[in-house]
């Protein structure tokens, strides 16, 4: 028997019960569970999730910025169904099958200027790993083998494995692991709510920042740098926008000093912010772009690391190889859910939804800003942060002590018994992180922000 | 419509040519496919599987030490189809789902000693890039913060992100990446075939070999080395099983030094070797086990990192966490598949099967070595690895030339065009590798036999 055909409960015990003895949860303080349940996610259906209770949530953070598509959608399930009947499972080594070819096609024909090779992997963190990999042997193929350093931004999330953790820049989620893979080199994100300079301008400030890379080159020397590794909007920290001109700035930097711009679209594809790919919505064009998440709307394991053409010429001649890849990327049924998914989300025209929509999505958000405790709402499409304030005047944040309190010992578990499942984050500046499935619409943008409002307002009283 | 409901060619083009334009495959020499076709599967059923054309072929590595239960199986189909349409994703941060919980209980139930906590990951190479990680905060957080290094064996694969990496010990897979993570020091594998010392005698070169990972620890200083990763039976170099008493000595030189031992078994559980686990089959007690192929069948990609009770302790305690995840890791639909391939797997009794089969195997295999060409056949329940010599009296091997020649320019193709899926693989010394679904009985060991020899031959003549 199934777990899902079985009852809530076995017996006694509750599957939040059972769950404590075996099962090691993912970036988890196990001991905030030693006299509750673990919460159990039963079943999805829309934007909604439910708990082995019964209890409804909205999924606030589309399961982990995934769910673009809604939770149950039935033409998903046929797809995965019938794919797995046909064929399960085959590698991509050195052989191929029809999903993979076909999805190959499709994400190429949507990818910006000539990204044209899809190298699939089984999830983001794979993909970034997939890309520094190729940069990496891309330039000793190329007479550079000097170039193997990596750039990318302060608290910027881009994975858990360890060359794409170097690439991480959130101290906390690496210092128990140094030392990690070298040269791996960090510069300022685009936080202009913190803005060290320029605080006045956010074009300026803009291109400070962007800036700030091409120090960094010239400071490791540009012989050995070989990506910049950016979300098109940065998500840990809270949701840093772009400034006017900043990607723009950033290509020119990189193709001044022959170093891969590397747009880390894990997040942002596939409708996030409204657009197939970031580079698209901003107007960039990069060397490489990774992707996950919304490809499959998260209904199976997959990602791909999309290159331009000529990345690929010096791996065409004889004898010559990317000698990497892995047993899952491009399963076969992940590759189905993807191209069924890519059918859905045009068929049902998400990405216009989300233009339509994001407006009105900000501008609910930012109503919050009548609270004292809510400083900054940033964001674009269907994803924003709302960061929180001890002091709005000041923009004095939470104390370590706060963030324990209020943040993590009150606003996270308020959130979720009112009915919101998102994140309150508290890995730089305490936020609240939104990104719900992109089937959302003005009833669920209200719902969101009246809980929120009400949280909130408990909480600014324990401040 | 999908990619499975259409013919095998669309219009003029087959999937094989098409696939050439857009899809980067893995470990590919894609200038091998300049002027012909890519191979494509298109579909499964039990130990064979069928390309676009309609050409069968036996599944001798089991897609990729994987497909233990076979190809087409409606039981895993419908696990997959019930869990899409139920709860297609949700993460495993903070919250739980029933297949999760489940599956963690028995994985627990069925592994040796304390291994009691169960952290899903997506795939093989997470699973080993989080053991690495554990080890790393464990013994942070126990007041040994300098152990932090890995040892592992040459020539041995454990994956390819930049931690896995690492630890990986086939140069060619790492030179085009370094510097990777430092503090991977390699030792030697049990090559007993091309042993260096001791080879007359099997034990003492086993304890020779379990000896040269005290010496490295003791080299490295114990107090900076935190783990050692083994496979139970190494696959990299062509199946070198461990000689009688290496892993006792290897868990006493462990446990002696407080270094964890971690058996990693992405190919070896789940029957590979006859038994659930490889540590059960030869009888030794890790700290840690890493598995994944095998636990779905490679329906749905799944890892996990098995870890003894006393390894969670101290995250156990207030605020402590293990700073580490990953999206997909433990993906609902893979943990439900995986719950009902332990059913199939249990139902057909596979693990009995291998273990009354694998003799008849080993002998229909060790026919071969009236081949002149045929120098050594090794290995354990349905996985062996057959080593290809230029002479057999002098076990002298390949060149270059001939590798590329013979074995890339013929072997390959030869096997492959004669209805034979398997690796002939020269990562070391030239090895065809096997690995059939442990469905497969008598009929196909003579099948791969005959194929095995009629190539074998013509390639010895080409010598």
């Amino acid at each position: 028997m199934s777990a899902t055909d079985k009852p809530a409960a076995t017996g006694a015990r509750t599957f939040g019960d059972r769950a404590r003895d075996h099962l090691w949860l993912h970036f988890a303080d196990h001991s905030g569970y030693a006299d509750t349940e673990i919460p159990v996610i039963v079943r999805g259906d829309g934007p909604y999730v439910y708990d082995e209770h019964g209890k409804r949530y909205f999924d606030g953070l589309a399961g982990l910025f995934a769910v673009q598509v809604g939770h149950g959608r039935d033409e998903l399930a046929e797809a995965v169904a019938r794919q797995t009947k046909q064929l399960a499972y085959f590698p991509l080594w050195s052989h191929a099958h029809p999903a993979a070819v076909e999805l190959a096609e499709r994400v190429a024909a949507q990818a910006p200027g000539d990204l044209n090779r899809v190298f699939f992997t089984g999830g983001g963190g794979e993909a970034v790993e997939s890309a520094w990999k190729l940069a990496k042997q891309y330039f000793k193929k190329t007479g550079k083998p000097n170039k193997h350093k990596v750039i990318s931004r302060s608290l910027a999330y881009h994975g858990t494995s360890q060359g794409a953790l170097s690439i991480t820049g959130i101290p906390g989620a690496k210092q128990d692991f140094e030392p990690l893979v070298p040269s791996a080199i960090k510069v300022p994100n685009t936080n202009f709510y913190r803005a060290p300079v320029h605080a006045d301008d956010y074009e300026a400030f803009g291109a400070w920042a962007a800036d700030e890379i091409a120090r960094a080159i010239e400071r490791e020397g540009p012989e050995t740098v070989a990506a910049v590794f950016l979300e098109p909007l940065q998500n840990t920290g809270g949701c840093f926008p772009p400034p006017p001109g900043y990607w723009q700035r950033v290509r020119e930097i990189c193709t001044e000093h022959d170093v891969l711009l590397v747009s880390d679209e894990v997040i942002c594809a596939f409708g996030r912010l409204g657009h197939d790919f970031g580079a698209n919505r901003y107007g960039y064009q990069p060397d490489i772009i990774t992707v996950a998440k919304g490809l499959t709307s998260g209904y199976a394991p997959l990602g791909a690391m999309i290159a331009d053409e000529r990345l690929m010429e010096p791996f065409l001649v004889d004898g010559s190889s990317f000698t990497h890849g892995s047993t899952y990327g491009g399963h076969p049924v992940a590759c189905a859910v993807a191209m069924a998914n890519l059918d859905l989300i045009e068929s049902e025209d998400l990405y216009g939804r989300v233009q339509a929509n994001e407006a009105n999505f900000r501008a609910t958000l930012e109503k919050l800003l009548d609270l004292p405790i809510v400083g900054d709402v940033r964001g674009a499409g269907y994803f924003y942060g709302i960061e929180l304030v001890k002091d709005k005047a000041t923009k004095a944040t939470f104390t370590a002590e706060d963030a324990e309190r209020v943040l993590r010992g009150h606003v996270s578990p308020a959130l979720f018994e009112a009915g919101l499942y998102c994140r309150a984050d508290d890995r730089a500046e305490p936020v609240i992180q939104l990104a719900p499935p992109l089937i959302s619409t003005q009833e669920h943008f209200d719902e969101v922000e009246q809980i929120l409002r009400a949280v909130l307002t408990e909480a600014q009283a324990e401040l």
